[in-house]
């Protein structure tokens, strides 16, 4: 209904016009940038052609869904679901295409883990004859499927899952069964209410010998099985399976929880490419080494760190545009009582949240991109069994997820702080993104708890370098035996880190050998139990991860084949600095006790910092435009590219809040609560 | 429905029987620390009387709200604002009752500005006549107010409000109107849908001199304003008011927008106790000294450190309870293959996450109590308008607000991450509390920008102790010239952290000094840009806000009248190391630049805090079970009291879940979301 609002427009100069003024003063080559960041899988031309797809189609209009009900967003997530599935089909999407669709929707799909962990554990584990039988149902998805690992009870130590598949020798069958209530499985996807076949991990009990009724445990091994009905879609009999309800965020997700009752299933349940148990006789047969998911983890983590940069990237779009646009107080030191406000951005403390933000993103970017690189380098390797390579990548990788995942789930709440009061409200674009994202650091490996794998090979390439025995395993070995040997014979000199970058990118790896080499003393010569040294361990971890991040961004702009215009190696160089020295000045003390920084230097590191983030400043917007995040995925009104800050905010709460169709009964006395709605009370009541 | 999960119990040891293990291990006097912490306006008693009426009314029922859509939760939080105000009739509930209905209830009220800001307003700046004529209406709830000040384009800087209330001689009247977008009113809660009133700070603007067509602004005034009509409860003609649409948190809240287009209010509007304009010659009378506020302000700022507190006790009563409940891994250094799993609060990376943030629910106690306490005492000093002992205690409430709301919000999320795959679950307890609790960061004073106002007062106070004219104006220049004759006359004596607790204090204080010393340097003698220094300036308040929440749990442990147990006062020493050592590990240097604590002594703080938490570990669930925090407010199945944490979640999924009730089409060629639910896609779209 047009009203007398419709002609006001915001004070000038309006968010249009700041932002184009940030744009033409930068000289950041935005294309090139862009280029350079997203070329990987064609990912820039992908995302516009999906793009124009959901962009049309108002199924995959966002602006309102955060009104609605749990029930609800997981039906609009099926029906997305759905969608996207008949698109694939109707387009002909390749798997890359499919991933982007489901990245811009930016909702998590109910098929997800039928997409994934189902299928990809039917295909690593089914024998022949089984993915002959259940690939085809599963790629028609008459079976939808979920992955039923985790119980209740039990999440990383999966040797204490409880759950039972006892061999019956009689009937030739499985029998599932859940002893106790920890036993139930939960949180897995997918399994709610949407699948009609789970993967089941159950401990394999055998009997102790032939006939005996004592049994013994082979462990957890996988199942397949269908546990609803195909017409019907209810739980079969024997079988209590749901939704667990809502969650901080995912609420288009069903996880699930799924229990068994004696529930029998056929000798062919059991996936049998790598283990089996002899339909007649009862014979186990033992799983050949598992190292082969080592490779396909390294890949999954690459991953994580290149979705890391774009939360990050995400994140900080919003922050320095929408910080730009917004005005705040004029210069206090100004004599001028008229001086104009100041864009938010240009306080220190504003940019102090959200520019290391920026250059972290970046930092993140090439290590997700030379992981990328490692990992195809040494296919070849690993397919032929051979893990050598493996070993290390998988240590660093762990600290990495761990590393990263938690640099990008913060920069989410740290952005929406340095917003202020819009920050809080619904058009900030950040809610679902910090809901959601917030999985990341406990999922595939809870943050704290990896950061002992890195360590634990990090400290066992020390001890090998402090035996010297042999030739050293790997670079890591090498290292340690350069840090052991200048440590013995003089100390370092500490490093120029002001005057060359590749001093920062040694500061950071002497630190990391520090690190290790103290806590190797406490393991191996203080012989200090492992739990006791969880925390340090975790520093370790950190430290090396650190000095990835950074060795890795410095590779990228020095390298032979690193091909950027001089404009755009200068901005990178800029953003490469602000990264090290935010990192460095908080840990300082550390880069002081390894000898590698002078404390003249950590005392300069916060000016220096300042002197870095206002050289970016002016270059902020393009720096963020060049991340090429569209406003479809943003879904903010305060990081929306054109600027329109505040009238987006108004068109959404005056013309898009369903609350105000409604008229309320405020007084007291009454226990009507919508105007003339009568018992509503009640209705309210029966939802409680 | 009955089913075989009804049977189902958790393995052993279950929950309850591992928490009254912890119960019975530890010798913390619950009773007298309850006592200790809770006995200020009888907060204890109040607490149970009220909790008795809300917990056997279904409508204070909060295990299924998580379900509901924005709109339904508005209209249960006005069911259930009315509900609480009828049974404030009812019981004659005070204030105070008042208050803690609010806080179990814990669900903002739609209510809420009327019951505070509005009232307030009109009773400190309407006059005489028009308080006689608006108070009985106001506590009658005939009118429902809120407040509108903060705008779409303004917020912290209130002199840039764009809304005017321009002065028409002729009509004797006032022109309120919103010229811009950014004018309109924004944030203002209890506006959106509840209020029929409201008090509008409006740009005064009079004819620059009688006659003159040309207009001066005054600055902001208040102004009391009808905004809806009684009966049918519409907006009033030339008025635009509504709710903003969701927000992070405070579902049950209509913060809304407000705009004038030209409309006409009478003259009696303006609240003009202090400041108004004569009705018949248009003559413009002065505002009083507002320096009153500074008072309220002070009390206000108690409250929210005493809310903080509970807060933080919230919170770390959730993750300790779960932790001990919860079991993961075998001490790895264990040679017994059937080792028992491990509590997870017996690992160091878990301790480290939570129990210094039990430390600080403390700390932050005595703090809060503190100001209180000197807050009763220079009333009497405030009344008759000496306003000497108010300026110290509003500079340092500033950077305490900062500080101690940026702890207690960060504790949620990182008791959180530290509870694992069910921290991120609807059975937490954290999500409402952490989506409602991260306002508080930003409103009262973002965190950020408050800090200059103590780092503000400091530095004047070290200016005038270096001039070292006069008598020291506050115990803080004492202290500034006590620092300044030390450091010319000699290097102080580095303190015996470890060996005297008042040596912890002391260190404390002088790296305080220590910062605000530097930063006087910087502005005064090197002529540095107030925004240039900023980010140090926040640390010139955070250091200052710490010193003082370690002097005052000092003070409260070792003062005559702390009469406390011998055993207790052990336990609460532990926890004041614990805080101050934490606190000091994470920025160790500062200690070491300001010449407090020695390398070696910093160096040896990692161990000692584990130590610390070694001690208080089997004493975690008795010092929070100590906050008394009931579970009507919890809302927690990981933090129950008896223990019962997977019983808990699997009610809440298998038997409260609405989502359960509804079967759905899982195949993506069929439109069909619901299982014969026809064209429910339609329904949805409807919706986005």
């Amino acid at each position: 209904m047009p009203d007398f609002t419709d002609n006001l427009k915001p004070a000038s100069p309006d968010g249009t016009t700041i932002l184009s003024q940030e744009r033409s003063q930068s000289n950041v080559p935005e294309d090139e940038l862009a280029k350079h960041l997203l070329s990987r899988n064609d990912f820039l031309g992908r995302q516009q052609r999906i793009l124009q797809v959901l962009e049309k189609d108002p199924l995959f209009n966002k602006s309102k869904q955060m009104n609605l009900s749990r029930p609800e967003r997981y039906q609009l997530g099926l029906a997305r679901a759905k969608k996207l599935r008949r698109y694939q089909d109707q387009y002909r999407w390749d798997e890359e295409d499919v991933s982007m669709s489901q990245y811009l929707c930016d909702d998590v799909s109910p098929y997800m883990v039928h997409y994934t962990m189902f299928v990809t554990t039917v295909r690593e584990q089914g024998s022949d004859e089984q993915k002959a039988y259940w690939m085809p149902r599963i790629e028609r998805m008459e079976a939808i499927g979920c992955y039923a690992q985790t119980e209740l009870g039990h999440g990383s130590n999966v040797r204490g899952l409880e759950c039972q598949a006892r061999w019956d020798p009689q009937a030739q069958e499985f029998i599932l069964h859940s002893p106790t209530l920890t036993a139930s499985k939960w949180w897995n996807g997918t399994m709610g209410r949407t699948a009609n076949h789970a993967i089941v991990m159950a401990q394999l009990l055998l009997p102790k010998s032939q006939g005996s009724s004592e049994y013994v445990s082979k462990g957890p091994h996988p199942f397949i099985v269908q546990i609803r009905d195909m017409k019907t879609h209810l739980p079969l009999p024997g079988i209590a399976v749901g939704d667990i309800g809502p969650k901080y965020g995912y609420a288009p997700m069903d996880n699930g929880y799924l229990l068994f009752d004696q529930h029998r299933i056929p000798h062919s349940a059991m996936l049998s490419r790598y283990s089996m148990v002899d339909k007649n006789n009862g014979t186990y047969f033992q799983p050949k080494n598992a190292a082969v998911v080592y490779g396909s983890l390294t890949y999954v983590r690459a991953q994580i760190i290149m979705h890391a940069r774009l939360i990050m990237a995400r994140a900080v779009t919003i922050a320095v545009r929408y910080t730009c646009v917004r005005r705040q107080f004029s210069d206090r030191d100004s004599n001028d009582p008229k001086a104009p406000e100041l864009a938010v951005l240009d306080y220190p403390t504003v940019q102090i949240r959200i520019l290391p933000l920026l250059a972290t993103a970046f930092a993140l970017h090439y290590t997700g991109e030379a992981m990328h690189r490692l990992y195809e380098t040494t296919r070849a390797q690993i397919d032929k069994g051979d893990f050598s390579r493996m070993a290390v990548l998988h240590a660093q990788s762990s600290g990495l997820k761990s590393l990263c995942t938690e640099l990008a789930a913060n920069s989410i709440e740290t952005c929406r702080r340095a917003m202020g009061g819009h920050g809080f409200g619904g058009g900030s674009g950040y809610i679902q993104l910090n809901n959601d994202y917030l999985s990341k650091p406990t999922v595939e490996g809870d943050n704290w708890m990896i950061t002992q794998q890195t360590a634990s090979y990090l400290i066992k390439r020390m001890q090998a370098a402090v035996s010297g025995k042999d030739k050293p395993q790997d670079e890591i070995e090498e290292h340690c035996r350069q840090y052991l040997s200048e440590r013995k014979s003089h100390r370092p000199d500490q490093l120029r880190i002001f005057d060359k970058d590749e001093d920062i990118v040694e500061a950071f790896r002497r630190r990391s050998r520090d690190q290790t080499y103290r806590a190797h003393i406490e393991r191996n010569e203080r012989k200090r139990s492992w739990n006791s040294l969880l925390i340090q361990l975790r520093k370790v971890s950190h430290s090396e991860s650190q000095s990835i991040l950074v060795a890795n961004f410095y590779d990228a702009l020095n390298s032979k084949d690193a091909s950027v215009s001089p404009t755009l190696r200068a901005h990178l160089s800029t953003l490469f600095r602000l990264f090290a020295f935010y990192t460095m000045d908080n840990e300082a003390r550390d880069f002081s006790k390894a000898n590698a920084v002078s404390e003249q230097d950590l005392d300069a590191l916060p000016s220096k910092i300042q002197e870095l983030m206002a050289q970016i400043r002016p270059h902020a917007v393009k720096l963020v435009d060049s991340w090429k995040v569209p406003d479809f995925l943003l879904d903010s009104a305060l990081g929306r590219y054109d600027g329109k800050v505040y009238e987006d905010l108004f068109n959404r709460a005056h013309r898009l809040n369903p609350l105000n169709e409604i008229t309320f009964n405020p007084h007291y006395k009454s226990e009507e609560i919508v105007m003339g709605g009568g018992d509503d009370l009640k209705k309210i009541l029966a939802k409680l």
